[in-house]
């Protein structure tokens, strides 16, 4: 590959002749790791035009690399990074800039040191992971989405491909949506009502703000969903976190004012309660009497393999207080990026202009991919399959879990992908998890989860969307076997 | 195509026998769109089985719609909906659920109402389109952008394409960018250096975000990219305009105190000034006395085909005090949403956990995309041919403007894609944009872009990015007519 011309610069405030500049510049390019090994240079010819200096100086320079071993020439085809150039240091080579900068006065604002844990980059090096919310090769249907992706390249798409929509959405998406998605929540909803977002984290992320202020009081889940939580601490509103029992959401437990109550009714996040029916509209009155918004977030709610979901929230909303937030991130793949919320007009309005501030809008691409796999059904074959699957999966799972005497503390009734687990009083499940990695197990710790002043430790969720059926029995040993140490140390 | 049982649910306060129920649900179905002639309804079987009724329920229910002519029935493969139903109504037939909540107090905070212009979306209707900002279909490499978004579809990019980055970015974009297109810009940076953004706008939007808040102070360049300005209101910081003049943003024109000043050197938004050397080193040293910190916007650098591009002003900075902002959006093509910024570690990582809680990252499978784009080679191909037809239009366009006297304000010494342009005082471009789009021309008035008390009305800017070359003359022509007749109404 030759070097483009273009990234040759002498830096304005250098020193010496120009041609030891030149050299200088070029033998940084290689001890810095921007120039590699066999690359070509430009010709002489083409640098001196380009920096603006005679072709001799050049010419010198590449002679006088070329001895030092950085530059080979070729017979008439010009000078070569050596074969026999110096190694790129491992530390960095470049004097670091002085930083002027005082950054702890700089910044406005931080957004790091939030609850979300990391997870593992590598999960799929493991041989047990029962990691949540990520995309099993063997299940998704790449071949069709492959299709998809270039039906959505052709030229008939080439608006929706390029355009700059402004504050717009793909509108096959949108009517996929309104059409066939949100009917099966019992949700009936015009263009003008539904916002397309970069996922479920964007949609809640733009509720937030749109609906909260540092005056503003929002109710959380305890446990919840820990980017939820980082969202709304970041938004700076006084928050309220309520423990969930079975059932979810305990209405009678809601403090006496709220603005905005977040809660996942259909498949609590991450316990995977159900609210049932009465609990349902007990909400929506006690909301109706604080006066208060609802924000759903109804996610996985298409992994109802057991049994049908009951229809959303929403659903039962008689004077548009609901804010209902779906996802296809985590039914297609996560790197989609591709949620939507459905909501009263005066509130899509400004969520659409804030999203218009922030991104413009979801890349066209994505969108009109992702509706071509919707309306061509591979999408509803993709979530039978996968149910099939996980269900399997699933009895497998409790199975194992059952066998070795350790405590279910939810499955969810309707199927989902997680089962919400209680070790023993004592056991810190992030110690756990980290003796369980070196023996190739990944679970995930219960603690972030939780809001309160003394968060349990001894909590934790597995999951079966990415581990499959064969290993989940042995995986499932090697956990027990690590609680019963946990449990007590002393033993073995 | 058949309707999926899925998509019907019974509402739960609904009134009279199961049947007139079923019944309702369907004629509703119909008449308000969701089910289109020629769909096939769910077998009684199915539809019983879903909805927890006996199958004589349905039976009974499809038969009587079936009198009613809503549907028809064919034999032995069900029932479908009519040719002969009725028609959807035009007004929306669902009774509007009643609107419970007051949204004048709801709204936390409103986001609607910024500066920013709704252009036309039909805009390539238009036959003399001097828009900015939107893909030409004649330019744009289609065939090799689809030839890398197929490869990055590929089993070997599975992972890059459907796993949750949390917070990274895809390595191939990055280090494409540090290696190859950041040297072009004399700025040398590592990987914890950058993060992919959404386009420049979130990249920009990021900025204002971590950098400041209702006790900092912005500075803008007056006039500016109206998008920016929204940024900046809405992040409620004080905002100082300092006028710019045809070499730019003047130092000594900058207040004394100032927090971060936002700039385009290389190419001054939107009047096209460059920047000279010795104005940036005064700026930067006038940044330095006041502690603040620069947002250098380098927008389309990529299109400096009348000569190289001077050096980015980051590349000059010593201290750490630059942030720099570029985009792929513009050169490849608006709807990709894909750009950069490049600064000290500890402002990436603030705006790294922010993007992370906004959308978590731009879809991989756009990013390595691009990253292929880029790294064939085909990206510099683009630029290369982009650049040779500007050249052409813009000559066309200086030719025409110069024979019919029209003002130019501004062309950009380098290239770029647009001329600003001043209108004789008393015109206002907003009655002469609505006066030319009758007779099919598009041009841009240059009111939103000023922030001053009393903006003037009188400029615009002519775009040649989307227009051939050889409607250019014709479409100066009318414009020139209407400028004349907007002088002096009463004249012809």
């Amino acid at each position: 590959m030759a070097i483009p011309v273009e990234t040759f610069f002498l830096s304005p405030d250098g020193e010496g002749t120009l041609q030891a500049r030149i050299q200088q510049m070029i033998a940084e390019g290689i001890l810095s790791g921007r120039f590699n090994k066999g690359e070509k240079l430009p010709s002489s010819r083409k640098l001196a035009a380009h920096l603006g200096v005679s072709r001799i100086t050049v010419t010198l320079a590449y002679t006088e690399l070329q001895a030092n071993d950085y530059l080979t020439s070729r017979d008439r085809s010009g000078f070569f990074v050596s074969d026999n150039a110096p190694e790129p240091p491992d530390f960095p080579l470049r004097q670091a800039r002085q930083d002027g900068i005082d950054w702890s006065r700089a910044l406005g604002r931080r957004y790091t040191g939030g609850a979300t844990p990391e997870k593992p980059q590598n999960w799929a090096a493991f041989p047990y992971p029962f990691i949540y919310g990520q995309t099993d090769p063997k299940l998704f249907d790449h071949a069709n989405w492959r299709h998809c992706a270039l039906r959505a390249l052709g030229q008939k798409d080439f608006r929706a491909l390029t355009s700059d929509y402004y504050d717009q959405d793909d509108p096959k998406l949108v009517e996929f949506i309104l059409r066939h998605t949100l009917p099966r929540r019992g949700i009936l909803a015009e263009p003008d009502e539904i916002l397309v977002t970069m996922g479920a984290q964007n949609a809640l992320w733009l509720t937030a703000q749109v609906l909260l202020t540092q005056r503003r009081t929002a109710v959380i889940e305890d446990p919840c969903f820990h980017a939820l939580r980082d969202i709304l601490m970041q938004s700076r509103c006084h928050l309220t976190a309520v423990p969930v029992d079975s059932d979810g959401l305990p209405p009678e437990a809601l403090p006496d004012r709220a603005d905005v109550i977040f809660t996942t009714p259909s498949h609590q996040s991450p316990t995977n309660a159900t609210m049932p029916l009465e609990r349902r509209n007990a909400l929506l009155a006690k909301a109706r009497d604080m006066d208060a918004l609802i924000v759903e977030d109804d996610y996985e709610f298409e992994m109802s393999f057991l049994r049908a979901p009951s229809p959303a929230l929403k659903s039962l909303d008689q004077d548009g207080r609901v804010i209902y937030v779906g996802s296809f991130s985590k039914s297609i793949f996560p790197g989609l990026r591709l949620g939507y919320m459905v909501g009263p007009r005066p509130f899509i309005r400004e969520a659409r202009a804030l999203r218009t501030s922030v991104l413009r809008h979801p890349p066209g691409h994505m969108q009109r991919t992702a509706a071509y796999f919707l309306s061509l059904g591979h999408y509803d074959a993709l979530i039978r399959r996968t149910g099939q699957v996980y269900a399997r999966r699933r009895s497998h799972m409790v199975e194992a879990l059952t066998q070795h005497g350790l405590d279910i503390e939810g499955t969810g009734i309707f199927g989902g992908s997680s089962i919400w687990m209680r070790a023993p009083e004592g056991v810190d499940t992030a110690e756990l998890d980290a003796s369980l990695r070196q023996q190739g197990v990944l679970i995930e710790p219960g603690k972030p989860f939780f809001h309160r002043p003394d968060p349990p430790s001894n909590y934790y969720r597995l999951a079966y969307s990415s581990i499959p059926s064969e290993r989940i029995r042995d995986g499932i040993a090697i956990l027990a076997r690590q609680l019963r140490q946990a449990a007590s140390p002393g033993a073995t």
